[in-house]
């Protein structure tokens, strides 16, 4: 029953000023199932080498492409097996490519890429080689998101007619990138983010949950993307209205300028026959309307037997005892660790359907047709 | 101190089937204000006399017509002081044109006829008459509301940069129109409900929070109407992208096919400094964000001395003790009420700014353009 | 099918400084069934006859004894059929018993009376006369806690196992009585309010939800009043452990020094199937959990088949149109003139079991219980 | 900057049925700042080794003593710096004991032994040594309650009248006991539980509320303990009344058998000038109510300045990205740690003021004196 830890590495997330490199390194080890074993965290390649010591890392590097050559030279069970990627956008690709080149797994943050063709470039790589890949859609980690795309897919709701997904928040509702705040910095950085900001960032999350939780993609969209703070390059405010494969719609709504709202994705799908509800600022609850029925409420918990045997393995704790954003970043590293594992012949769980390569590419054709419909004035656009 | 009680008519509302004549029934009567003079309740001249009289009104016609003119020729005091108007949305013109005629006062049900061109006739006659005259757009009567427009106007969230108003319902998901239902039957009639079903019915209202507590109104938008219940002529699902006078963006996102929502509806409106949030599911709080800051929640009462002096009269009782649906539609009878005894002589406090016949126009204003986008697949179209 | 309205008196209810006359007014108004026939509203004669005139009364009275007498004397369908008591508690029982002498009809304000000797007294002249009554315990009006009692007494819950009650305010945190605030200054009054303070004012109300939703009454009690504010003759704050017939047990917490709790009134009921729980701080829904399963959520709405038979009447709306503390009122006025109906040979639907003459007498000897309890430092003390 | 991880060693916890190893894992996991070291995690001795070994402790025990005493002897930097104790209630102390005579740091699950008696030697040692001790009152990590505390000692509710803490749960409505269920099984046997079953699992934890936020430990008690379920040794609800060092007053109520109830924990602390109130069911909001203000509510996130210095470190990421139970357990971890780090000499933060020896002696005289009223038939009792 032992089981030996995998061997992750990293790329980016090593500065001060980093946000997701500290939550998906929480999100490696709190399983006690894999370590940290290799590191190009830092641009410069001395602070790279230096923070992955600090950072306890078994092997710093001095950049991703000197880290992934090397290890792909070391055997199996010595070498990282999968690498997690949570650069600024321009940067996922390269990291990502050589990997899976290398048929090392890949855990990489959204949106997948810059652009739609390096996205199809990428995908050709990971299809070319069998490797494993998970996009870090991290909501879809959530179980009650994975319950809800779960009741979907068993017909609980009927025929999905109509799809909202939205994502709100208020950070960028002043020029916070001027104040040399580098998260900011980068996301309002068409070099850095790609051609939408606040879609490339969030907007991406929310049409996620059409994709991911509705099973349904976009076809055609409308969207309009505005910039609200006077000389930001990318908008900071992103609405998109979809047709969706089936013949239903949906609205995508994010935004960076609400002020006060934190980071509040969520969903609501109403089909023929009923209508799912989630939220983050109520993750651990999902709710189910039918017709002239009380609502009902699923609410978290290992000994929930409404949970299928699909969802039990990402439960950690019985219920009242709250999982957050952590446990959910953490579904996804063991979404593809037990998509690496069972590759390498052990006996684990079957991994949960989360997004992986062709979603990363359905994410960036959906946002490159949102740009060019906003671009002709809200125009029909097909998703490519 | 002793205040004579207004005389009130009625025009609809006494069919068994009828669901908005007995609230406005409660809304007159509550407050001990006013009293249920004249009834033209059914169509049916004999059956709206017999309705009048269980109903316990003091006279009984056989039609809108001959009510209004028969009391049109009383003298003040004994005749009608104002008619509420609560017939399917083609019988508003009529009644409402008359009654502005002569001077009596008007409460008349949305949206306010069926055509833009009608609507600005009666505004005509109710401007050319001075006739107080107010459109029942009930959801601006519940004082977190009025709070919300009095905060927005007087800048506790700097300059309104964009507004989401909803409203999904789920009662329209099946064809009920078929089962014999006439609230449906009605509504998903053109003849009877104008170019738009679940626009006129309820997308009117979530616009009107734009214009009302926001306080700027659409200058083009972007719409896509869909009927999802096969064979209904008019839109059960309603979605609209806004652009505003001052240079904002609103999102108006209506539905009658959403399985289990009652009844939802509420904004959010994001400015310059900070947002405001109500919903009617939470409907006597009010949501304040500042950046930084804990949120506020504004709660309703009679003691709390947050609320203005022009919202104190429109609260009933001290904090804890629920209001509703049939005060806040009280609320709208006060403001009429308030607005007749004005100009009566009388000295009582100043009627709170609800909406009016030009509201009610620019209603009419936004469906016809949401209908002429809609048609136009999306196109951006002036809002006239 | 016309019916004719009944005609109410009131006393009490009609100074300037009274909270409780306009939401009983209210309440006795908005259903067009009822009519404001006889007022002795003020202590003092002359502005008792005045307050009558200006609050549309059809007949005013310097005093409820001559109120009673005068109408005692009409005959029924002139004669008022019952009067609503709204004095101070030490001035329910005198009208009561009169007009229950008289066999009037009675709705009177809780707690019943100043003492249990009272109310036991009142109890005979009630039942030796038939005399309808409704003790106003307003709460037990919101369609969901009758809901609840439905649900109790149905076994959904199987066997009550415990009862938790609750009423937090904040009102009295400060000794208001001395700032010449009218509402405050008799309820700290033990000769206007009686016994207990907190548990007369409020904590019979959360004692009520265990009789009447559990449908247990009280065997034996443990309790603790405590005056916080300085200077303060009776308790603000009301703790009680309870024992019950059935075995099971009950808390009940009062406290009107909480600040910024409002009127926070609720309950959770615990059986050996399921448990219930409201709050009036969603009043709209009802909480039922079973185990293992999605929680249940009832919501309101005149459409919902899970509603019964009993207590459809008193739904007023469809879903999604709130409902509050006025149509609770009104509910408790409807149970009366239902039941004043039914005595007439009117048909009309069965009244719900609201609280009556003998629950408000249970009510008094749980008080009575208590304070003897909290002066012999908690000793178990009978309930009478 | 580089920081050695600290070594942990684990007492129980590896058992297939076991439920808080696992917490505790990811607690001492997630920071990146401490390894698994040393396990001695199963009665079983040599299941104990395994256990080590399949969760990838460096260093296997067949028994506590042989582990607490071989790492002993090592030195510094290499033996482990604290153990976690996640044992059955009896077998606290023993490691505890002989951890803390040993200086070697602990973090001992609740309540901290079975008797009072225990306590106390405990504490002896572990004040006679210095050594770093936290109680595993888990619910003072959450920052909110952190904050709480905070808020208190600064004044914001001027000085405390009344705290209500509560624990209601369902998970023992039935007799799980004899289903084979562990969990259940030792939590209702006095020999491994002690006094009290529902007190001591999760009364204690409610009781600490009282301590830790409102700053005020009880003088002496009234309490009720009661077993629903038939043929249960003990109490399966617990309530107890209190009266606090300060003259306030205090409600602790936990219970087992509250059928759906999950773990459903907090507090309401009422002051002279403001309630605050926090439910785990909306644990990443605290809620400040002042007389007649907007309501506040403060929401967990790294960058809200209203997070005092002492509470930043405790807090992981920016708003919206929900921490919860994990997060809340390694916050008393890193406590543990920040204090150990502190004695050796390390540059860090201040630890907070976390609940350590002193606060578990408490604990277990609060259930002693709730056993002895409850038996005494609710007698006031002191509490030593």
């Amino acid at each position: 029953m032992s089981q030996r830890k995998l061997r992750v590495g990293m790329v980016g997330g090593g500065g001060p000023a980093n946000f997701f490199g500290g939550p998906h390194r929480r999100a490696i080890l709190m399983d006690n199932t894999a370590e940290l074993t290799a590191g190009a965290l830092r641009s410069n390649p001395e602070e790279s080498i230096a923070s992955a010591k600090d950072l306890h890392f078994t092997r710093g590097y001095g950049d991703w492409k000197g880290m992934v050559e090397a290890e792909a030279k070391l055997a199996i069970g010595d070498r990282i097996d999968y690498v997690t990627i949570v650069t600024p956008n321009d940067a996922h690709f390269g990291p990502a490519d050589l990997a899976a080149a290398h048929g090392i797994g890949v855990l990489c943050e959204k949106p997948l890429t810059t652009t739609l063709d390096e996205a199809r470039r990428l995908q050709k790589t990971v299809e070319a080689t069998g490797t494993p890949f998970v996009v870090a859609y991290t909501y879809t980690g959530f179980p009650m998101v994975m319950l809800a795309k779960t009741l979907v897919a068993d017909g609980a709701i009927g025929e999905v007619r109509k799809v909202e997904a939205w994502y709100p928040q208020g950070w960028l509702a002043n020029n916070l990138e001027q104040s040399g705040q580098k998260q900011a910095a980068w996301r309002v950085n068409p070099l850095k983010a790609g051609a939408s900001g606040c879609g490339g960032d969030i907007g991406t999350h929310a049409y996620e949950f059409v994709r991911f939780v509705a099973g349904v993609g976009a076809t055609r969209v409308q969207a309009r993307l505005k910039s609200f703070v006077a000389g930001r390059a990318l908008d900071d405010d992103f609405t998109a209205f979809a047709e969706l494969e089936n013949g239903g719609i949906a609205t995508i709504a994010a935004s960076q300028i609400t002020i006060g709202l934190q980071n509040d994705n969520g969903f609501r799908i109403a089909g023929t026959k009923g209508t799912l509800e989630w939220s983050i600022t109520d993750h651990n609850n999902l709710k189910h309307y039918q017709g002239g029925q009380p609502l009902k409420i699923y609410r978290l918990g290992a000994e929930y037997d409404y949970f299928p045997a699909s969802i039990k393995p990402y439960i950690r704790v019985p219920s009242g005892h709250p999982e957050g954003f952590h446990e959910a970043l953490a579904n996804l590293h063991l979404t593809l660790q037990l998509t690496i594992r069972t590759k390498l012949g052990e006996q684990v769980p079957t991994p949960f359907a989360h997004p992986g390569i062709a979603d990363g590419v359905a994410g960036m054709a959906f946002i490159e047709a949102a740009v060019a419909s906003s671009k002709a004035e809200g125009e029909w656009t097909k998703v490519g």
